[in-house]
């Protein structure tokens, strides 16, 4: 039993410094279907952990009738519907390939994708562009002629310039991004307003510098300045390429992926491979941002940004960002609380990752299932609030469910002491 | 005795909702001649209060001497000293042509200075336009060639690439950009990364559609990209601008300025007109930048920076960025007792600036002479420090002396109650 335990802790040691080590770079912006591994011009990705079309919450069932709608893969939503249902396009969830998409995570051929390598380990993971704010985006599993309508002026106009300036710009450094934003209110998952701005000014001298028409650049900028959240998907793309490099190490307990389709929350552990443990998703507790909206309008928790929280950001680090406490009416004082107890579940701490409401502690990384089991504490995610037919309607935060993690504990004794 | 406590109380209500009410916009950028009230070409404005040519400190002379030979007002140091000396070249205050100058503050003629205009009050201040990082500028009292070509460069290429962008853009809204900079790590007198972000962020789209030369646009984007305080002398003017629509009110007792010679500390009050009140300005507390020096080094307490704090920024804030308290090696807790310290001296509370980690709590505004003199807490600033001989080698904090404070409520009390 010392044994396993010996072998189990260095293991754990190993993934925690590859996920302290991991060097998340921003190095371009393409189609799916050009650089996603597996993609195909019929098939549509969504949030994980895997589902059945038949089973999916509305948000997912209404995005990925509006990508099938976009692609041309169908001319009415019954024709798409019916499409799904017989597996003429078919779907699958982002994590599958590498991706990572928030909200309903919906990721077609021609959805223009943020490249992101992790120099260190020479893992690659996507994620879509933001397609900016607003309450109906085709992310949060609504779509309408103007949702389209974006999408094909990012994919033909914005993507192909957003490429091109981060081309002349070279790689953007991510972790270097991250760790300034933490220091400038950014717990970079319901809030990366510094993240993004500090990364729209490394690539302005790129985007004027280009000679492309003017219009479309000015329109580019004018899209970039308006979409004060835009690099979250980037940073969830940084946070899968650092997982990925700790996936698949023998008798290690630290959690490398989780991720919620509106039915049910997954998680996957290093040791245990490619399996999915998932529990029911719980509801999320907090601010619903009009007056109409209610608890009963709420989807369960969706979408793959908790990735952030994977690698130690959002609800694991929320003093880093008192905004986000106000959707749920909380204080400085719980989420310190909050990061006090999301340390208890963790391997270790991160020293790129420094907390200035508690005099720069280093915020905890490195999810242990053991230690969530024993503590009874599961992580807290920072997280939006999907309507159950589609649409943005609040924010908040919301606890993983225990189910997953006891059953992966189950199934880890199986495999290495049973 | 009631009657002129009413008088006293009913003059500072109006003077702190004449900060609290003031809407400062960047409205454009021009060479201090054509622009500034009673600039001249031989006349050379420091860092307040007012302080004869022989009597200045080592930051003041050199930075005055430097500007002299920019200007071509002399070809030579010595022949600057002799002009200098003989009023050939004059020097007067910042302050006394509605400008704030950081450091040694030194503006010329031909510096070009960013021009703020308070929207609802109309009056209209001053700053040069920032240097850029660096240690040695000349508003730390320093130059060389390289900070005389750098001056010219910004002069004959940036400043009118900068106009014109603020020209297409229309005015950018300071207090806005405060408001949300609070929230981001600055406290806006050593800090004001966020700031800046969010100024380039409003200004990008207009830059990019200039037609101006390509290779100045770029250089111009790469100045304000590296240049991450560069927003620090918008936010001092935008102070000045605030604080002058208050100046003058009968019976008020609230602080309209203060500002610091290297010398001496010095105060203006509302109720006292344009009387300076000083004391001698104390040694600044932080950390060195380099081993090599020391409090030895350290010229006293310098620049009219110190405007921030006299609308409640800098010092009065310092839990919205406790990056600053690292050069007192600080802590958060006592980030948050310093500013309870501010709010025992302010008339009252500013909803415009929240403190995240005070749970979103007003900042104080409006530092009252009584109150300073009956509780013995003087204002706490956030400030540099300064080479005796010029140069920047430094940060930390410094609290204002008693003396001015006391000589204030003396001489209101025989205005006033005498």
């Amino acid at each position: 039993m010392s044994s396993l335990k010996t072998r189990i802790e260095a293991a754990n040691d190993r993934a925690f410094d590859i996920l302290r080590g991991g060097k998340p770079r921003l190095v371009g912006v393409a189609p799916a279907l050009e650089v996603v591994p597996g993609m195909a011009p019929n098939l549509i990705l969504h949030s994980a952990p895997a589902i059945d079309w038949a089973d999916m919450s509305g948000p997912h069932r209404n995005g990925i009738i509006g990508a099938a709608l976009w692609e041309g893969l169908a001319a009415t939503p019954e024709e798409a519907e019916a499409k799904l249902a017989s597996g003429e396009i078919r779907t699958a969830p982002c994590h599958h390939h590498d991706t990572v998409g928030a909200g309903a995570g919906i990721t077609s051929a021609s959805t223009p994708m943020l490249i992101v390598e992790n120099e260190s380990y020479g893992t690659r993971a996507f994620s879509c562009i933001s397609e900016g704010g607003g309450l109906r985006l085709l992310k949060w599993g609504a779509w309408s002629p103007e949702v389209l309508e974006n999408l094909t002026w990012q994919a033909k106009v914005f993507a192909p310039i957003l490429d091109a300036a981060l081309q002349a710009s070279g790689p953007i450094d991510l972790k270097l991004i991250i760790s300034r934003a933490v220091e400038m209110g950014d717990e970079c998952h319901n809030r990366s307003v510094a993240a993004t701005a500090l990364f729209l000014r490394q690539i302005y001298g790129a985007l004027v510098a280009l000679d492309m028409p003017k219009e479309d650049v000015r329109a580019s900028i004018k899209f970039l300045v308006e979409s004060e959240h835009f690099l979250l998907h980037g940073i969830m793309a940084a946070a899968k390429s650092m997982l990925m490099a700790a996936e698949g190490i023998e008798y290690c307990t630290l959690v490398t992926a989780m991720a919620r389709n509106g039915v049910n929350f997954g998680i996957k552990v290093s040791g245990l491979g490619d399996r999915w443990f998932t529990a029911p998703a719980n509801p999320v507790r907090g601010l619903f941002f009009r007056a109409e909206w209610s608890d009963a309008d709420a989807a369960p928790d969706l979408g793959d940004s908790s990735i952030t929280e994977t690698v130690g950001l959002g609800g694991f680090i929320q003093p880093c960002a008192p905004t986000v406490t106000q959707y749920v009416q909380g204080s400085v004082a719980q989420a310190i609380a909050n990061t006090r107890d999301m340390a208890e579940i963790c391997h270790g701490s991160n020293p790129d990752v420094r907390i200035p409401a508690m005099d720069f502690a280093p915020g905890p990384l490195g999810i242990d299932i053991r230690k969530v089991v024993k503590t009874g504490i599961t992580p807290l995610l920072d997280t939006a609030i999907t309507h159950r037919d589609g649409g943005l309607i609040g924010a908040g935060e919301v606890n993983a469910p225990m189910g997953c993690f006891a059953d992966a504990l189950k199934a880890f004794g199986e495999k290495y002491a049973g």
